[in-house]
């Protein structure tokens, strides 16, 4: 039997055909021109299916199911997005609409952070796990939460939002109206903010020879400037694993998952970044004198891990 | 049938016999003397078993099984507590040991503040919902965590450490290592402390009449003064309600349960306490603009949570 995972991004449609052992055989993707009418985004999708499962050599009778990882407030049981920010999805049966643009009878939904936590929890760095929580350090903080191999999004599909723990009080403002969110220190962009403000409090730092304008900075800036034994750039750092530690033994002491995933593009910075943080999970971590205890992983499945979980949503 | 809770506290042990429905038919307790070695503690919870099924009329055989709501950690899979703080317990097979001193052939055992959880989840607040979780605010703030009505504890046993989330880096000491863990600020110790901070910056309040010396301070102090319209104890209880707010909001976020529960003794300030809490809810939780959403409920049954709880376990 195959499984087709859907990616649905707000700026491309990935879809992938997956074997039953969860291995990608086939993939493509089209532009998902995220401001059209709903239907005609989905369309593209089912087109997309069709087009891959001919090319594969199989009918759509090959297919077990579909799954989709979308944005926004998935409900899993009824397949309709409730909900989402970027794409014009207001209760809108999203299951049932790619069921009738690509043929495939059966169609799963998850939301994309979820999705990408089950795919982690099946064949990624969290593989053979029960319990696994996935955190993505993107323009965001995005959270997924696996118990008993399910994902687990509440009563109302809007949990897991992990991200948007408040960890400083009157802290540094939100996109979600809150202030001091995990995600306006620990995603990419509160790291970039972190690295404008010290550049701006200080002339005499590498940083300004790396990104000679503050639009030039991303969330290498400071960690290269560290590598050059750059003072300023080292003093980023180090409040960016600072707060990030914080956020993530919160989510140990919460839900003592087998493994908690890390993904996002922060991770290439590897022992730079695992190595201080394990520290301080050493140091602060409840259940630290526990001879069980939360092993922390980088994610293994790359951008690859939404259509691998979608795929496997319904294992 | 019969089903009988033991909630096994540092000072006593409560022990109460519950039919089918969950109702309490009898209750009773000893002193726990917990300086003792574990086995003569758990000689005197199986004689007071014993004792009360003779008053009940019945015999071990009427007992389907007996569940222990334990401090520390209570690897519920085997009946093992693998350690606690304040009782001599490290790796002890608590089941196995209450059913040799009782009789009772089967029991079952949980963290205590998981046990009251899942009573209040059964029995109480959150009666009939598959996901809650509960909050207790007393000398700390404890946590559990009900997922498909069953208790959550990650995969050592160790999770649901709700109260020590960090919600402000670098702040107020916490007694597990941390700063600014939830607990710092939302347990009655943490209120106590920050009156008495509030009463040793000024002279001028009513909390100095209600309290005339640091020791006499209790969690009712502010509320009372404030109920006195002073200033400086309405400073206190705004302070220590926003703090509260910036946890019970985390919670809903990432669990999007269908009742969050608030117990323990400061829960007696009803109204004061639960207004302004939902006001901050209403504006700040990340799915506010959703249908359906958690509703905050004050616990509903005391003390007994922990004996019913635990009466529940395999439920």
């Amino acid at each position: 039997m195959y499984y087709i995972g859907v990616d649905l991004g707000g700026t491309n449609i990935a879809v992938g055909i997956v074997n039953e052992k969860g291995e990608m055989l086939k993939k493509g993707s089209v532009p998902t021109n995220a401001k059209r009418p709903a239907d005609e985004i989905i369309k593209d999708m089912g087109e997309l299916c069709k087009k891959l499962i001919t090319e594969q050599g199989i009918t759509v009778d090959d297919v077990e199911y579909a799954g989709i990882a979308t944005p926004g407030t998935a409900d899993h049981d009824n397949g309709i997005v409730v909900y989402a920010n970027n794409l014009p999805f207001e209760n809108y049966p999203l299951a049932a609409k790619l069921s009738e643009f690509s043929g495939i009878k059966k169609v799963l939904i998850e939301n994309d952070a979820n999705a990408a936590a089950k795919g982690e929890a099946e064949m990624g760095a969290a593989k053979g796990c029960n319990n696994s929580v996935m955190i993505t350090l993107g323009t965001g903080v995005g959270g997924g939460i696996i118990i008993d191999k399910k994902v687990y999004s509440g009563f109302n599909y809007a949990g897991g939002e992990l991200g948007h723990v408040v960890i400083e009080v009157d802290g540094a403002q939100c996109s979600c109206g809150r202030k001091g969110c995990w995600e306006a220190y620990s995603s990419a962009t509160g790291l970039i903010n972190m690295t404008k403000a010290k550049m701006q409090e200080t002339k005499d730092t590498v940083m300004w020879e790396i990104a000679p304008t503050l639009e030039a900075v991303d969330g290498k800036t400071a960690f290269d400037a560290m590598r050059k034994n750059d003072k300023a750039g080292k003093e980023v750092v180090d409040k960016y694993i600072k707060y990030l530690a914080a956020g993530l033994i919160n989510m140990i002491n919460i839900f003592q998952p087998e493994v908690l995933v890390i993904g996002g593009g922060i991770c290439k910075e590897g022992e730079n970044l695992t190595k201080p943080l394990q520290e301080y999970i050493d140091k602060e971590e409840y259940a630290r004198s526990n001879k069980q205890r939360t092993t922390v992983k980088i994610a293994a499945l790359g951008n690859d891990a939404g259509i691998i979980g979608a795929a496997m949503l319904g294992f």
